[in-house]
């Protein structure tokens, strides 16, 4: 069977949650490629040396090029913060490596696309980790839409809200560093733009706007340094679907008491569609057309009519959590990394998402509709 | 104890609600004044004489105008198709009568305002039944704001969704009639709009979008003549408050499956609270600092604590129905009418929420920012 | 239309209640009898004259066998102490009365069921307040298995839990006073036995566990006198249905934090239905042989389809109350009172329901089975 | 680092959950042991051979009793039939190796206390697979109790419920063998009573029922050859606390519609705490004494406050599934095998928990109270 070398850039929280991945997905869904966890690069030799070893990679190194060029990694996984996704990615596609990346991709759409095309032209596969995109309950509501059981899709509503930096005394972080790009309409709105286009289809129009919360924060925790902020804490936009359909969509990182709301609802014709990733087993739907005094919405547990469900666990309603999502994530990029099934989201559809994040920003500072 | 001679006219879904909270307001809340279900007007005599007898009232007519004139009527009740409204108002309010008007009051915030205006120099009271607002749990909130439980306002989101008009073959009807304003965006939108502002205060700023979903109905059910649609059926808008807080609404009467959701969830720096109209007896209260490990949204049910629910019942949990929102207002009428406290929402706050709806369409067809 | 004299004995939380279903119920339900709100008998006269002013009574009286002799009086409605129940229903029906009684009808089933016989020996109509069951959705539920919806039951769980004693400072009451019957499984038990007998028919043998928690209780609110308590605060039983199922019930009114639980789960070959009171417009409901990977329970809301919702409200999910289903309880006693539908439950019910109670106190005591 | 070579007997659903769990642990958890997947037995050599190759094992045999004996087997981790378990763990005891088994231990409390004296002796460690014990929200339940956050425990009500054998044509399957011991009882009733002692204590008596819904079965899936049932479907159990609090627990696999219910309601003087494994990253908990009109149950999420969650993801909300459960219990093995804090539940305790399982099939069978 045909082994990836892995070349991991970063080693905070995505860092171990795609190597936990990697290791989990050959015994769980048994991909048609081995991921061996050839090399990590961190921020310098000790700590590289000291995660490496953590999170089991063979070698270590404080730089990244190294790593990049280093002829046993055959796909390199970036999950730095936002500001390095580009030279790193641009590194190692101009090195011919399939490449792995974090949400948000790029800095901007312009940033994302050159990635894109870079890729596009070296002929190399590129994988984004937009990992919610990977509950197989929103393979089963795309199908349930694609299938016309709930009609035609009239609204689309989706909302991101977690509340990590509510607490205005949560110190500046790289997330907002604006060569990051924006803020949580970047970070958590990818997400949920991403849930939008694949449910309701291409957004062609936006009118955004957003918000700076907190206004400046604490340098480092404690620290009574304080430091401006210049992105937005939340954001929100109106959206118009090529299908005609119309909705929003809401993201914001001071929601207070909101831990990990990924919640959407599409209405069709003839059924509607709700979910919320805080309950990320439960799909709720409803169809038009149940007898009379018997209708409701119907609670639908995953289960192994669910694939990859069964390949966890083959009874029902036992529960994925957040690492099984990443597992299915990683598993289907050593697929198409071995030949199999073309992997979705790449860098191309991450540079329309973040044409949509670019739009929203420049509709909320031009006061304007803006088209994506 | 002073008596108030109800004149109502129309004897729909809402002429039948009224009256229900008329007859049960006495004995519940014991308000400051007896009404008296004196004259009832409808579309004919027999109608009318139908309607009066089987609702309780005196005295019936075809001719609301006599009603308006009549001497033993003291509130004029209006629950006609709106269209209606601001003639009925008008004349109610020339001839010294206080109004009790369903939602949404007028066509336009011009005629609103009119009406609003027209009431003060006449120095009538004016009652608008925008009953969600007296929901007891929404009482609790508004003090929960004000009293800084949840710290700052900065986000508001609300939804008012039904899908009554979601099958495209249920017929054309007075609610879809331009001559009484907009769609979906005036009929539900007023609702959310006025617990926005309940809520979170004065709204300075919207985008709007709006959407005719079914272009056009059968002119009866089951005729095959069709009946084109010129209102919204679902409407949408981000929302920027003077207090610099910022949000969005959504209405729609298309919205598959869902009976009655009016959901809100208003986010503060310090804590975050929730509701859903389909579960009507409960809040969703979420408050920074609680203990490490066990911070969560409390679900508040309806109760004494909650006034005047102990009225209805002392014991909590036992819950109130839609109908006792309706029997609060009234109440809260009787008593205004009886020298107690002001009532609202009035004409005034009424023109403010109109205001609201007709900035939200004319944004959507500028395609730009409008000012409230 | 025939006029019922209303005799109310007590005026507490049950006697007002009773009285508001009264003023409602003809605008609301159109019973076939109009209720006349006669004559109230309280404890003196000072508490009769002022809650018959404040209910709406004609008449006051302290006592209570003139309200039952009254020629006016033609059903007495019995709201007082369950000690009470028997002397005044018996005396009622010797007066040829129609009588109205709350439940727990009697201290014991050997008294309900000399109740039960006295009333069919003097052929007047019995009416017993377990209004629970007045739930529409409760209709639809049973309707929903004697249609065969849910196969063959095979299993009833049912819980009603409550916390109004869970304070041990809570002071003695007359709900603990043994001479009324026994503790929570006579005064909450009562309401899930009739739900069960009503969902899954005669229960022919019990096993059951009585439990008193708080031992004494001060004689009143801030009194460090004690009185000890000498009934169940929490009860459980295992069931036996005549139709072979089995099941099981809890009644508490210790149970911290619970307000209205009256939860029910009735299973059966191909379905299941689930309730709680404290969501009492909602059922879940889930029936095989739903397509694969959308199956799950549905949520449905009470609505017009459910009768009789739709005279309260026209449109779905709009919620009814607790008062709402008093309503319902006492339109359909003015109904048979006209020789419409016969009432259920009757004398004959509750003294079942109480056999039921009885046998499971019995069971808890000697500890073993015992048939009903 | 101390390495484990780990023996498994069986390779269906939980012998590839222990396997995911034996490999996923080390990256996640960081025990202080690490497993070896040394040797895999099943029935025949290429049903061995086939599953080593797939899960990871190094060795495949057809001869459990050669596993057994293997010097590089230290771990014997029995999944086959309940039947089976004890005759294995015997086995692997006399050999001097730690054994992991899965529940229902054995076939009678009698085996059980055979097999954990049998260990005593031996000197060996063993594990038992009640994997719903390590929640982090479990531990965070016990912590509440034992911190006297909700005070005296007086009630515990437990539910387990599932429907995998609700269908009738859903064949026989060996665990309706009686060999193997009881029915739902053993299989389900053993997770709830596991939870039950793990929260509330010790069970010092019970009154059962048990029932056998389907009274036959198909010897095969689409057979006519029909084999009967004699154990039983569902069960339900009274139960009475060392601590002097009552309860009541219920295990079924023919709750048709539900897919994994363990649910618990432990009601306390000060508070009560509950939680659905539907809802497995949920806590609903409630402390009296909140303010008047806030009060309510709150919704815990599971988060890094509740450990180990923290190292499965750093941030709250994102949610476990069953698989991270089972992680948990074996990373809890390997530290117990290097000399880390004891296990439980343990051969001992769950012979405790075997002995309640038969007091009440013995209770049910003779209609009486049965001490455990």
């Amino acid at each position: 069977m045909r082994r990836i070398g892995i070349g991991l850039i970063g080693s905070g929280f995505m860092g171990r949650s795609h190597t936990l991945a990697f290791r989990a997905a050959p015994a769980v869904l048994a991909p048609a490629a081995v991921p061996v966890l050839e090399m990590l690069a961190d921020i310098d030799e000790p700590s590289a040396a000291q995660a490496a070893q953590s999170l089991g990679y063979s070698r270590a190194t404080a730089d990244w090029q190294a790593l990049v060029r280093d002829p046993a990694v055959h796909l390199v996984d970036i999950t730095t913060p936002n500001a390095l996704h580009k030279p790193m990615a641009l590194a190692a596609i101009a090195a011919g490596k399939h490449v792995y990346c974090e949400k948000p991709l790029a800095a901007s759409a312009a940033d994302a696309t050159e990635m894109a095309r870079a890729a596009q032209q070296a002929g190399v596969q590129t994988f984004v980790g937009l990992n919610y995109l990977k509950n197989p309950l929103l393979a089963a509501a795309r199908a349930m839409i694609e299938g016309g059981e709930i009609g035609t899709v009239v609204s689309f509503r989706g909302i991101h809200a977690e509340d990590y930096m509510a607490d205005p005394l949560q110190p500046w972080t790289w997330r907002l560093d604006p060569a990051g790009g924006h803020g949580a309409v970047a970070d958590l709105g990818s997400h949920i733009l991403s849930i939008a286009r694949h449910l309701a289809g291409d957004i062609v129009e936006v009118s955004g706007q957003i918000a700076t919360v907190v206004a400046e924060r604490p340098v480092a925790r404690g620290s009574t340094a304080m430091r401006a902020v210049a992105v937005d804490d939340q954001a929100r936009a109106l959206l118009r679907f090529a299908s005609g359909a119309t909705g929003s969509i809401e993201a914001s990182w001071v929601a207070t008491g909101r831990k990990m709301t990924i919640g959407f609802e599409v209405t069709g014709t003839k059924g509607t569609i709700a979910f919320d990733q805080e309950r990320m087993n439960e799909l709720q739907v409803f169809t038009a057309g149940q007898p009379r005094g018997r209708e409701g919405f119907r609670t639908i547990l995953t289960g192994p009519d669910h694939p990859p469900y069964g390949q966890f666990c083959p009874a029902p309603g036992h529960h994925l959590g957040y690492n099984d999502l990443k597992t299915i994530e990683v598993a289907a990029i050593l697929d198409a990394l071995a030949g199999g099934p073309r992997f979705a989201p790449d860098f191309a559809e991450a540079a329309r998402i973040q044409a949509c994040v670019d739009a929203i920003v420049t509709s909320a500072r031009e006061r304007r509709w803006v088209s994506v």
